[in-house]
């Protein structure tokens, strides 16, 4: 994000916080931040702050981060789920100064040094709770995604939570126990390298993720990603089912029945081609 | 494999032979192939057959093939089971002439307009059974396999088919089902479209592959990729019942575990970098 609204204009001075010393100083040497300094010093005099942490973290700091900040500025989360976050600023007195977002942007990469120039470019980032922040926030906030050529969607947090638990959550947890599965069995690594083909590698690629991310996020979580989750295996069981009955016939029509993802998939591929060439 | 013939210089005149009379056609308008035949015609003149079909129709048809070509001719396939490939054609008095091979490159799309240039240069083709092939059959092959700038590496057909149940099958196996999940619940498909970050995007690919080729695949691996679903199956429940009871901390130390595949595909990503440059 500071790549981007430098780049734009928008942000002509970039203070960069962060509890680990090493990945302060690798942003400032990357030259994604301007300086260093420490979070009380920070949030006294920021226009706006994005705040892109665990978001158990979150939950336990952005009480105290509102009780710093100045009268006008604006406070921006980046957490995937929101129905906790949400509720950890439910009835603070600067509740409006904070606008509750969600990027869906991201690699399996984490640290200063994973941040890509263009990351969100086209890419869609959920706003919740919109009534509860106030109009002058939901302009610098939609400002600032303008300004990194994102697509704005509005949302409940409930709603939300139980969107990105099927379409992003499940999608992780499916990630990193197919890794499980290929690593237990495949005792001897030189097989996996020799016979990961490249669908095996981008299946499996968000089991790189980062587990002190993604705990919490399931965490928080629990009902919607326990549901997908449930809905998931039994599909699996199935499957089974069928595989172990020889119905190669049904196999076939479950598959024929998933490859519908293809056509609703298309447009992310064509918005994706688009971008591209605006670029 | 045709376009990369070609290039290389290996193949001067390619023969097409299809069922389907539409990609029989479009094959020759792409210039793929320089005519179509009739199977009997195409296999009486040919020096090298490679047949890539369905491997249920592979084990159907792979004898009538031995049968019909010449006493110099060699038969390479490309399916992605070994067992039941080689048990068609044991015995089969020019079982010599024939290589079984299955080569790790591929993507979700079939069909001659899905043909890539260059989708094999550094990717691993496995040879099966070599002591069923006669020395010269070996030779032709291999000088296949390096015109295509592929690495070969050899193996038993059993232990073929093990492998590649985990690492190949068994990613086909979780994204068809992913992409049915997501498809059941999110019965509005715009909100698929909005909330499917390139995460979900990548996991999801395979759910798109064709069903015509992967139906018989699995029923010819049943015994193997049922202990790798099974396998699975069981990690994720695990992980559920972790979820459930809101133990964070082994959720982290699973997902710290299945970053391990990190350093196995770093070989991977590695060798693809490599392969760009030498390009």
């Amino acid at each position: 994000m500071a790549i981007g609204l430098r780049k734009a204009g928008f942000a002509s001075e970039l203070t960069g916080v962060d509890l680990n010393p090493q990945n302060a100083s690798k942003a400032l040497e990357l030259g994604l931040v301007d300086k260093i300094e420490s979070e009380d010093k920070a949030l006294s005099s920021a226009d706006v702050v994005i705040i892109a942490i665990p978001v158990s973290a979150l939950c336990a700091l952005l009480p105290s981060v509102l009780d710093l900040i100045g009268k006008h500025t604006v406070v921006i989360d980046a957490g995937s789920t929101k129905t906790q976050i949400s509720k950890a600023v439910s009835g603070h007195e600067r509740r409006s100064q904070f606008v509750a977002a969600h990027p869906l942007a991201g690699t399996e990469n984490s640290g200063p040094e994973a941040a890509l120039d263009g990351l969100f470019i086209g890419k869609t980032i959920i706003i919740c709770e919109q009534d509860k922040s106030s109009p002058e926030a939901l302009t610098v906030a939609g400002n600032i995604f303008k300004a990194l050529e994102m697509k704005t969607i509005f949302m409940e947090a409930d709603e939300h939570d139980k969107h990105v638990a099927y379409v992003s959550h499940l999608s992780h947890v499916s990630s990193f126990l197919l890794g499980q599965t290929v690593l237990d069995i495949e005792k001897d690594e030189k097989n996996i390298f020799d016979l990961a083909s490249t669908g095996f590698a981008s299946t499996v690629r968000l089991a790189k993720s980062s587990p002190d991310m993604w705990a919490p996020i399931f965490e928080q979580n629990v009902e919607y990603l326990s549901q997908a989750l449930l809905e998931y295996i039994m599909h699996l069981q199935k499957f089974h089912y069928h595989l172990m009955k020889h119905d190669t016939r049904e196999l076939h029509r479950i598959m024929s029945r998933a490859n519908e993802i293809r056509r609703v998939l298309d447009g992310i591929e064509l918005k994706n081609v688009k971008t591209e060439k605006q670029k």
